[in-house]
């Protein structure tokens, strides 16, 4: 699993706060922490005042590749933004995302393709997601397209299903890993991804859902998704989901956990097993 | 999910010690907790002393009985104790179980077929589990064939394609998986059934591995399992695959463990919400 660490995103106010007041050592520790976890990429959203989201996006990019080689995913559908920081990265980071939108497909694409970055590609075409499994491969169809098109690999996307809220439709769990089999039979060099917690909206015991969506997730193919990997029960659950799975050889990530004291202990910040990053 | 309560099992100290007494009380007990926790058979095992298991068995069928009316699941590979016991049965048990296995199949199939009762079936052919998912399948198909034949629907067969410990083979939780969704395809009618801890054998956090299986189990199909009805995290997680997999209206069974403040609970015997019993 490919994690992309969330924490650092402008709508929560602590971070709203460090990035209006040019905060360094906040950000930065949140970011140095969801590295050490095993964060394979760093989202970085500075969405909160979009006036002013080119400046505050350059410099979270600076002030976190300040702390070493890090991965960053740049969380923002607006073109300008990150054309003003895409200059900035160290290493091509993830763009988050393009959809089936014209103005983020035609927007975004480009600068996917001109910085051959991987890229977050949301089966949404509008301000609704589809409300069928069909309605959505459309539009995963039409991203894929215009991304082969644009001179990207598959093998640079990340193909985002979409998960809504179990809360008001039951089926909406099983539409998306209906999902995310679909998208891996029909283009199987893409990757899939996530954002999970959307599927317990509304509903009480969030974090039991997630972990447990994470888990039906993976085991439907999965192989990314954004999160907060200093979540430490999430964490156990991934580690063992990878172990069931196969994809952790001899166990050796999985028993390093254990001995390490922390598989299935309480979320304490900083108190944790990294997880392996692929 | 079915439930088959586990925890009346001889190879138990206090639970041959319990036999041995004839300690009712300590037997109800047992019985009862499970019953009320939601598991939909409960099962009797009493193989510890093979020379007495059909006496044994008797009484365990007897004393069960006698807390209501519950079903019952007979866990013996033993032709002689299923056949004293049935009669004493007043609705037809789960028989646990038949396999390939032809001392098993030409023993037990026929009081299976002659008591109608629903039956676990092994992918088992030998003493030895065979060890690619075609060998299990060929298994599997002679066991339909021959329930067929003695006249036992496919819809009372539980199939079980065995799972072995991914500390041994990291590759065992995935041909499990795979197992079940070949038998799936190729028998819609029959039901799917696991004795899951066996994919932890010899591993550290059994609890996490186990309930981890579980989801990923029920995210490939299962329908069934023998499992500790009173663990709350595995009840928990159980409880989550089913909302997450539609298998929940309207969040009920979900939202009312919650609110009796139990989701996630730690282990408490006796401090749980009921599963659904379908």
């Amino acid at each position: 699993m490919r994690i992309i660490g969330e924490k650092i995103n402008g709508t929560r106010k602590t971070v709203a706060q460090a990035i209006a007041a040019r905060d360094a050592a906040f950000i930065q520790n949140l970011a140095r922490r969801q590295w050490e976890a095993g964060a394979h990429w760093l989202d970085l959203n500075a969405g909160a005042h979009p006036e002013r989201e080119s400046d505050d996006l350059r410099w979270l990019v600076e002030v976190v590749q300040a702390i070493g080689p890090v991965r960053l995913s740049l969380d923002s559908a607006n073109a300008e933004a990150l054309a003003a920081a895409l200059p900035l990265a160290s290493v091509p980071p993830l763009i988050n995302s393009i959809s089936g939108e014209p103005a983020r497909l035609e927007g975004i694409l480009p600068l996917v393709a001109r910085f051959g970055c991987p890229a977050i590609a949301l089966a949404l075409d509008g301000s609704q997601v589809p409300a069928t499994l069909e309605a959505r491969m459309v539009v995963v169809r039409r991203m894929v397209a215009a991304a082969r098109a644009a001179g990207v690999p598959d093998e640079d996307l990340y193909v985002d299903p979409l998960v809504m809220t179990v809360g008001t439709n039951t089926e909406a769990g099983r539409l998306f890993l209906d999902g995310l089999r679909a998208v891996r039979a029909e283009f199987p060099a893409v990757h899939l991804t996530a954002g999970l917690s959307n599927v317990s909206f509304g509903l009480p015991a969030r974090a039991l859902l997630n972990r447990t969506f994470l888990t039906l997730a993976m085991g439907a193919g999965l192989d990314s998704a954004i999160l907060d990997p200093l979540d430490g029960e999430l964490r156990a659950a991934l580690l063992a989901t990878e172990l069931l799975l196969g994809q952790d050889r001899h166990c050796l990530n999985y028993t390093r956990a254990y001995r390490a004291g922390k598989l299935g202990a309480p979320k304490v910040d900083g108190a944790f097993a990294p997880l392996a990053r692929p």
